[in-house]
């Protein structure tokens, strides 16, 4: 049982890096142009540079260099998961904490990508490639930019999401890295399933959920109000790209916030997001979701697709090659809440409230994943 | 096929009269106490009168005794689908009209409820109790009332909908009384599998849909905003009702309008509908949407749950008894765009975006319904 | 007193057209490209057709060709105030009204704009220059083009409204046409200060403003939702346009609506408005608002700015020339309520509620208008 | 010239406390069951525990006891300005940080108020009484409690704001306490006439505002979304309290939120405040607004009315009494910006959108002060 994980990763012994946020995503696409349609002409996110190979993103309100690196490339992948520290020395101390637990690091001090300087880049105990920096290239804060805001304007970057075969492995890692656990999802016999966990004071900066990884799951973007994420849906319709709609809009259950699930053409999956809450305080209580309860996910009782399951985005290596996909070994939280073994309820105990063997609302989990 | 049917309902020789609204439904509830919980405490709609048998309600923004009164009896159904006449003269025109239409009509000076003066009911053409009066008792608009204006509140009705086996043929008899339709579905085989007509202004007072009728579908209230409609959700996930949500929320292909489907006590459906649009020009374009649109019930491509499909209300004729259900015979919605034998698509001609044997986003139609 | 007019426009024997709606309105602008950079830059309405004399503007639910066009000449007015009615004969009808009523009339079988066809122009006898039209060209309804809708999407025509020395006497002909009035303004010794009326059962097509007259007052198109005119706000702060915000945001009493006044190039007042009620019942209360209660005009006690109360454009007569502009005898709504011979209450008969010779919230009416 | 003050605050050797946030503000107030209607009935705030001298309240989305006590007292006045610190061993800190400035303080074990454990209070080096405080009692976050959920509903603390009359002196002040300023208004001569420095990763914890004090001038509450602010007002309205809106609602420049001032039955000033920007960087960008920018406190232009420039609340000393007012000597915001030696601009250098000797929009400011 993975409670019982004999392979822990280490607290190493350097201090961690103190780091401040979730600031940007590398992703490789394979159809750049294609891309720049789905990030730039249909979400509205902001070109901070553009060339051939490269499309720089941002968000209203951000004021460093970008918040989204599309790459061409052969496969689509994460490129980098890429976190900014407080200063400069504490990409130092990343450097060293990661190479105290024997993983592969490359320091650039010219940065990997434009508008960033000096960084590292490893490839960490879970397979992931992290970033972190803080030098970093200023530009204009569109954020009072009333002229151009769009009706589903994207207004920060909120968070990653990351899929790994065991959350309290990834879980206990992370805490030691500096991050908090806000929220998270288990079961009775003690599985783990998910756990959000932060630093900049909303419910997270990334997330682990539960399955085969290391995969990127989503990166999300939040918007000031409920409306610009019905907008985003509404003229995804228009643009009769429904189908790319993957999962919601709804209110999650874990975190409160309003989202959406779409997709991009490459398939990386973006959520939208807003309206969670303040977590900055040290004692701020954890809310541990029963993985049976149908409203953790949708707390309106809206089925999970199973893609949103069993979908997600390789990473790579550091030399640019997708990391290897280890299977979840635990429960998956598909399994246990909707297939022919599991079940889901609306209110603990009651069985009119209960679902077993098929999902919520009258739709079968299909064997068409 | 019912286009060429033979048994279409002729057009009186009395004129029509002049409907300018639906006004108000009866509902049929088996426990006053829990339609109360779900009504007053739940959807916030204020209460005209109450004693032990009936509850009167209507919506913030109304100035007539109600929109909605909740009988006790032993069935759930519908008692009654009332419209409101322009004038006295008009409910003697609808005795008139149901008359030479063959169908039998009950008059009262008095009215059937509390707060409605002279009307008449009749059972119609197409088996449906309908109401006509012109004589009401005012009450307070609350529309500035924001004191008591709750985060969902609901402002307005807005329209019926009614199950009936022949669309076509309830089509024409509704554009005889004096409804004019704004949009429908339909297949390339010509079968219409639902029609919207209204007399005031918006998409519809009422609607027809195709299916095992007479029976009752739904009756709207619309919200001022999509949040709103939100705050319903969010209030029975709170509430730990998320499995009376049965639909949505979404954006309506249809009329346009942001919608979500929910269940009172008795099963009986309520739709919250907000922003369609203003249709009152006698040119108002008819929107014809293939049947096999996926976009034409869900502009954003969420699967239509099967229950939505082939559950209603019963109706009642004018002694209170149950109508016997027909069946419909021509091609059933779900079946032509879910089932084995349909399919969907996203784009027109776009396999890509094309599902056939199962429900869109990775959901199979099951056996459970 | 108006009350006894003796001037009072007499009811013709024809009968009055059948109005549905106010429809467009025709404004002469000085600079086409400056009004071009208000209309669709700013405000985003769509552009049906233009050239170097016209533009031609719809808003994203109309299907008809437009709702105002902007035609260049040398002095900003008011053109023509257009209504659509039910029939052809309509046309006739509203001809051989005016005749009647020694009104001057022009009738062009081609229409006066681009897309109506056969209408009638009138001198009507308050002075302005009616239009009425049945015949229209249908364009793309846009109302699902989500793809183009902007964060201040205007999405309706509303209404029109109209300065007017004498109220009672303005109402009472545009009764006689037809109107009907939802609320007014009038003080205890019985002077209107102003009414709205209303053809298409919201609360009005158009209303009178007493002042000095014929004159435009404002023009009125709706949104969605009450953010959308929060970002037209955000986007004129961010053009660094914010002294052409004349008036709001705020609620307005009469009519219940979320408002907004804003001014183009030219000083023609537009309106931003959402979410009035239903009126549609013919005996749909009528609201008497007491002009001493100072929420009549802004809910939240906001004040009326005076340029609000003075400004307005001119109106043309049928050869283009400026109608005479006839001065108001009766009391002036601002004089009456902020001058140092008026007064405003909150809450009547408190007098801590109660401001006299000066306005509300500690603003002081100056000599600067 | 206060940039050259003589009379700075010198900054301690001991190490100030790590201040999380400003954590809650206790007001006396002069009628219990006056304010208990604006605080609950009105807004809605949450009681965590109510007796016959004080009133606990909290937001939605608080888990700590509380974020206002109201208590009962002869004068209105601010009782203390409370934050929260990372560690107990912070309050240690706070403790000996003013002692080395020589400020009075006390120190208990037991917390001032309930639900508060050990905690100091200090008379701060401006004449406030500050706390500092990291024991405190959970409650239950009721952030999903969407049945209790008001339609403007307040959901966290967001900051306070004081008046002082030398802004520079405070700042450095606060700054040396670990604040970080995100904006302030200066003139080009160098005056500051407000700043605003945070701790949390919003635009503030705390302002200053240049005038008379050591005074409260507000504090201020969150709400997710803009409509949730505008049915305040439209609540005020129905209560006819509309008197009681003081200024709003508008988009601030400074700070980019959406905002309106409302004021309490002592006339403690309570800001309606929501949607400013993440500010958690340390290199975040510092928004310098000209005094003479008159967009910089209300985005759209509207005038500042002269109340919200000159009234403020008293605070107290730890003995309980007003502390006395200072006079500011720098120039005043309202003197310089709309008074007969003041000017204001909507576009610099652009004379046209200049006001001199008059507010924008006609009005003027009166002597009604
Ligand atoms: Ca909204
Ligand atoms: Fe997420
Ligand atoms: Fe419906
Ligand atoms: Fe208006
Ligand atoms: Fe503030």
């Amino acid at each position: 049982m993975s409670e019982n994980t004999t392979n822990e990763i280490p607290k190493p012994e350097a201090p961690a890096p103190d780091i401040l946020r979730c600031a940007y995503m590398e992703l490789v696409v394979t159809d750049l142009a294609a891309s720049r349609d789905f990030y730039v002409d249909l979400l509205g996110l902001h070109v901070t540079h553009e060339d051939d190979t490269q499309i720089y993103l941002r968000s209203f309100e951000e004021f460093i260099h970008h918040n989204l690196v599309l790459t061409k490339g052969p496969v689509a992948a994460a490129k980098a998961f890429a976190y900014r520290v407080r200063t400069p020395e504490d990409v130092d101390r990343a450097e060293a904490y990661y190479q105290e637990l024997g993983c592969r690091t490359e320091r650039r001090a010219d940065g990997f990508v434009r508008g960033i300087g000096d960084s590292v880049r490893v490839e960490d105990p879970l397979g992931f490639p992290y970033e972190f920096f803080h030098e970093v290239e200023h530009v204009e804060r569109l954020h009072m930019r009333y002229d151009i805001y769009s009706a589903g304007e994207l207004v920060r970057l909120d968070h990653f999401n990351q899929v790994t075969p065991d959350v309290p492995r990834g879980r206990k890692y992370l805490e030691d890295l500096g991050f908090r656990v806000t929220e998270d999802i288990k079961d009775e016999a003690g599985t783990t399933y998910a756990a959000w966990m932060h630093r900049k004071g909303t419910v997270h900066d990334t997330a682990l959920t539960g399955g085969n990884g290391p995969r990127m799951h989503h990166v999300a973007f939040s918007t000031h109000e409920k409306h610009n994420i019905i907008q985003i849906c509404d003229k995804m319709g228009a643009l009769r790209l429904s189908d790319r709609i993957e999962r919601g809009p709804g209110r999650h259950g874990v975190s409160n916030a309003f989202y959406l699930y779409i997709l991009d053409p490459d398939d990386h999956r973006i959520e939208i997001y807003t309206q969670d809450y303040y977590t900055g305080d040290p004692d701020n209580p954890v809310i541990t979701w029963d993985v049976h309860d149908n409203q953790r996910r949708d707390w309106w009782g809206n089925p999970v697709v199973p893609s949103w399951y069993t979908e997600a985005s390789l990473v790579l290596d550091l030399d640019g090659n997708p990391q290897q996909v280890i299977e979840r070994t635990d429960d998956s939280e598909m399994a246990v809440t909707v297939g022919a073994d599991g079940f889901s309820y609306t209110r603990e105990k009651d069985e009119t409230g209960t679902y077993r063997g098929e999902a919520s609302k009258g739709f079968k989990l299909g064997n068409q994943v």
